[in-house]
């Protein structure tokens, strides 16, 4: 597991949607680190009130430079998905007009390079983007089993099988995940995202294109080269009850490179659905 | 292409759904060669009472070879789709109670090794399996545009890499399809199929996951040692309808490869739609 990197000085959280930007910024403020969140409107939920906050709407780039700099972030970590904006609806602020060449870039591309841009955006500027596991490793999944069920000998074959297609696919910036049941690919994420993708499972299921008990595992890992300092593979207590009504047997995910948006629910949800979460050893050099 | 199979009898068609098996028999019979239809009653569509034929349930595996041996073929073409039979509502009779450690086999493994599973199934009992292809080869994609319209060099971008996906994946015995729009990867074929695959790309445009003018192209394209003799990726109409939904710009696919289910009416609703439809040059040698 990564060291925490050191931050020297307030760290700034841009938060976009769901509980990890206030579970990042509770560990943080339990290392003693000062921070301030940047929300986006929209997207961030109204629970990071409760910390020194920032709001803006999209395309306030020059707002949202002003929160940064007013409480004195050089540091970032850039936390919770977003949608990819409607420009249509944007009403950029003087420091979106300055930005217009980057902003009319991000349509295009694989997500990595749009990604990727956005990091390089905040570095041109002096900033230091953080992975939230950089800064709180304790967020993220370690090797071994979380819950109480423990994968069987059928289990892990998938879990082999789906890393193997996780990986493959990877290196061609395609999703984070896959889902394999005895021995069959059921589902390959792509941009419709995980929750999508264990829906479709669900259906399969319900159509009757996939039936018996339980098996199966949902397997998440970053892409090599992934920008995991901004798009880090992440599950919850939501992903174990999707799991679950997709007629799987369980999770396992690359240890130490995905987080655990609420890891007490998470476990529990685990055990609760009678699901195995595993950490795997994902070695960089296979990449 | 390859060249036209000898058939040296009559040609037994063993026919799940769609048009496919009647469009195959009209070939085979413009051909001059005797044919004999085998019927999976709540799969086959009524329309193979044209041809001479015999009905089947799932399960009725002596019924089978029954109408098989009576109509004297021992060249069998299996084609059109079936969904898994759900085995709790088969009733098997004498031939699937000697099969039964055949069909206990099939719920297991990827697609690819169930069907070589049925492939090797009928060649134990001295049958010759072949691909609608084989014998009808004026029924696969041919190299080239068959549209009215050409892809443009962005769509010759998505193409190259919509190809390299499927090609990743398929050596992982998964899907025969993916779509790649202004370089991202947007969906990926496994279990679900590939209208699943289109629906959820028109439902990312809905939702405003992708947006602008129609870009990106659905590849179609066989896995490498997949079982093309039963398992032949295919195209039709309702595939133009479907790629036109999701905001595609066009499909492409290995040439003499792929299957054309009706080929006038499939160019028709390419054109239709302002859709290109190309055949790409597919080297096995690179698998």
């Amino acid at each position: 597991m990564p060291e925490t990197t050191k931050i020297t000085g307030p760290l700034g959280i841009i938060a976009g949607q769901g509980p990890l930007p206030c579970v990042l910024a509770e560990a943080v403020a339990a290392h003693g680190i000062p921070l301030h969140i940047v929300g986006i409107r929209g997207e961030a939920d109204a629970e990071i009130e409760r910390f020194p906050h920032t709001w803006i709407k999209w395309g306030e780039i020059g707002r949202l430079f002003g929160g940064l700099e007013k409480s004195g972030c050089t540091d970032l970590v850039i936390i919770g998905a977003v949608n990819r904006p409607d420009f249509g609806n944007v009403r950029p602020d003087f420091g979106a007009i300055k930005a217009l060449p980057f902003l009319l870039g991000l349509g295009k591309g694989g997500d990595d390079s749009v990604l990727s841009r956005i990091v390089s955006f905040f570095e041109d500027k002096g900033y230091r983007v953080h992975g939230a596991g950089d800064v709180a490793p304790e967020l993220l999944v370690e090797e071994g089993t979380l819950s109480t069920k423990t994968p069987s000998a059928e289990d892990k074959t998938d879990i082999a099988m789906a890393l193997k297609v996780v990986r493959a696919l990877g290196q061609l910036d395609v999703g984070q995940g896959a889902i394999v049941a005895k021995g069959r690919v059921l589902a390959v994420e792509a941009a419709e995202g995980t929750d999508a993708m264990l829906q479709r499972c669900a259906d399969l299921r319900t159509s009757g294109r996939t039936r018996g008990a339980r098996a199966g595992v949902l397997v998440k890992a970053p892409k090599p080269g992934q920008e995991e300092r901004i798009d880090m593979p992440t599950i919850g207590p939501e992903t174990m009850k999707k799991v679950a009504e997709a007629g799987l047997a369980g999770v396992a995910v690359a240890a130490g490179r995905v987080l655990l948006a609420e890891r007490a629910a998470t476990i529990e949800a685990a055990n609760k659905n009678k699901l195995f979460l595993v950490g795997e050893g994902w070695d960089d050099t296979d990449e």
